[in-house]
């Protein structure tokens, strides 16, 4: 824990609470809805997480007071129909070496996760296909082939062998360290082109996360902000084939 | 604390010191600035700090003498009207990767600045716009939004979000290592082009910490660079209109 | 060993196991026969060895089931006509930086073989040459000179000064951290292109292996998956001559 | 010390020696120099050193022996007309990346060097300065002005300022950690062109080294490998100068 340091503001009593992880990564996808999940479920943040494998750097909000890079640990009690305990791991950061996210995601486990109880792990991501997906799907990753048809009935996809590249950083780090602490551990992916910040994936990968924990959500203002940028790149298409027939001209 | 080792000469003790940071940055105006202010204070060194994480290497002065890459820890006493203690974190170098500088700041924070009880900590910096300054101006961040109207006072400006960049190294570091241990901090940055070690500002921003510690200092040496530099300036300048005066020649 | 986790799933009680390893490297050679040899002899895992210096991440199997970057140990006990006790160090990843080899090899070397009493080190690779062999050759490398006429006797070709290049990896450190230890260590290296999976090389080095443990194994598989390779390259070949004599009709 | 692993052969009991450094650098002077020294005294080994920051490779030698990458420490007893005891420092390598060469030095300095009560370092080098010289100087740098009367006898030059870079590597960091811990160190700089080994500038400093420590060594060899540098580089030039001639040919 040398490279690790995580402040406690209180220390909740939990009873085995699962975690979701949602970090930046592809289209934020996972930020976003972990986000909007614990704002949602009015979490409250419990500790904070400061590593020398974060930025060395402060940045300042526009009151001109300064914010650390780091990570923080919200939790909430007794949510939805069956009254579940819920750890987040949010934040604006993952490591910035390989080596750095291992440590980061180890020590979490080690001094946090493990010494909670932990009962299951949900790992959010974006799953970059490079297309635009009018609905976009939930593509899901497991630690034991057993948990597949719970997931399947909430309204996950499993494809064989995608995403064929892995799951990277934290999202797949946890995945892998659950596994080895016999803690079932799911990575939930919003199919997402990648190229944007997408709230479309991230209110499909909500409306799972809704059916897994048994919760109604208004996620009207994901929705505006979807529809915000739907309509912007309705704009950039629209411009694109003004210009191609207008390059068209040229050669006709 | 194993990649820093910290070799006390004396353990001065000190009521509540105040901890100014100047190591290299942009424009070398913290670094001026609080090389200046050590040495018209008199301050005495009682600390020499060696890390890996500094450069392999040992410099050459006139004699043929060797000096490491180190930062130094200086203090003085009973400074200005309200005889304040003062620590003083000077050297030629910061970390030269990002999780030295943060093992760096972190280490010294625990070794050193939270057992001689810090009160309050500033750090100096360069906040570089590309632009010549006329007369600079002293910006300011701090970890409460509270310290500001005492700033304020003293002649720093706050202006929302500035550097959007944020505060890298040591000057940044040590306020959110400083707001982690519930020690007030700001830093203190002097506008510069950053083009070049900047004296003009160094003294706008020494002008500033004058008004906190309520110091008054001759700062001749340091107006009389400013001034060559500023007269340097002015033959560039000279020299870049005849040039282009006489590029013009070339088209009429 | 704050970098490096081994997780035991069972801790067999051998007496003075050799070790061999068959991590990832030219052409696979030594990561295949390994498998192999370990798969044949229906050797059993005992531990899972996790390492910040591993890839941070997971890859998924055709069940959507993640897998995380490690590498494992496998036991066989009374092996061959002399019943030896083996140890085998697989897995499909190497460190990512030059320290993590080092790191990953001493702590397995410092907390695992030396525990376990190994009595001699077979490391497994290949022998990038360029060329491709008909029937490519064993070359050795031992830590004492007095170790080569018994691995000549097996069919083990000592060549002066080569590979010039000397042994990177595992294959190379766990030899000099073998010596180290007054533990007889040798690397055996597969003849190979290193263009492509060489199962040919494979074979040849397996023969070598069943000739030092006395075993006659079933190789079909592999001779096929061989064959297979010979009849794409055979092609590739005559696709190449057909090309130049193409090519040749341009010119005349 | 986690990094480092320091193997004795033997633990010899020493009267404050005096520690010569010679690992490789600039023209290799340091190390041919430090090689031939110890060779010439019939120094013996009496530790290996071995540590995650060498290369991780073995190299092998004409009889397919392997060596693992690492340095070696020396020693002599009662050498020259004053009885001096040394301890060298010898090796292939020196640390691959800036905080590695800082913490092989530091652990050797703490755990080896300290302990044995070492006087006085001489690291040794070459001063690369991109030109051929008939006769290279010896430059010095040193950690206390009060040593140059003392060196300047023995016939170093030491000249304001110079190497205006600093010392690099184990050379210049032996020298700042002594200095630290109130040990007289010196870095001795054979002038070189740094071009190619360097054994005449080698010669030279090995000639200061006899001042210093009341020797007289038979240098023949090293005069043997100087002549026919001296001679391969009389050929080269007389190439160049006929094709230039020959170059004007075409000209004229």
């Amino acid at each position: 824990m040398a490279n690790t340091t995580i402040k406690f503001s209180s220390k909740p009593v939990l009873k085995n609470p699962i975690l979701i992880e949602g970090l930046p990564g592809v289209g934020n996808v996972g930020k976003i809805t972990a986000d909007f999940l614990a704002a949602s479920l009015k979490a409250e943040k419990f500790a904070s997480v400061y590593s020398e494998h974060f930025p060395p750097q402060v940045m300042l909000d526009d009151e001109c007071v300064i914010h650390m890079a780091y990570n923080d640990l919200y939790y909430a009690q007794n949510v939805g129909k069956e009254g579940i305990d819920i750890i987040f791991l949010l934040g604006e950061y993952q490591g910035t070496t390989p080596n750095g996210q291992y440590i980061l995601c180890k020590d979490l486990m080690d001094e946090v996760f493990l010494k909670m109880d932990i009962s299951t792990i949900y790992t959010l991501g974006g799953y970059g296909t490079g297309l635009m997906a009018e609905n976009p799907r939930t593509f899901g990753a497991v630690t034991k082939s057993s948990m597949k048809t719970f997931l399947e009935k909430k309204g996950v996809l499993f494809s064989p062998g995608e995403p064929g590249a892995g799951i990277l950083g934290a999202s797949g780090l946890l995945l892998g360290m659950g596994d080895a602490n016999n803690i079932n551990a799911a990575c939930l992916m919003g199919e997402t082109s990648g190229y944007f910040i997408d709230h479309k994936s991230a209110i499909a990968l909500l409306t799972v996360l809704e059916a897994i924990l048994g919760l109604d959500l208004d996620k009207s203002d994901l929705e505006l902000k979807s529809h915000q940028i739907d309509e912007l790149t309705a704009k950039v298409k629209e411009y694109e084939v003004t210009q191609k027939k207008e390059d068209l001209g040229y050669i006709g």
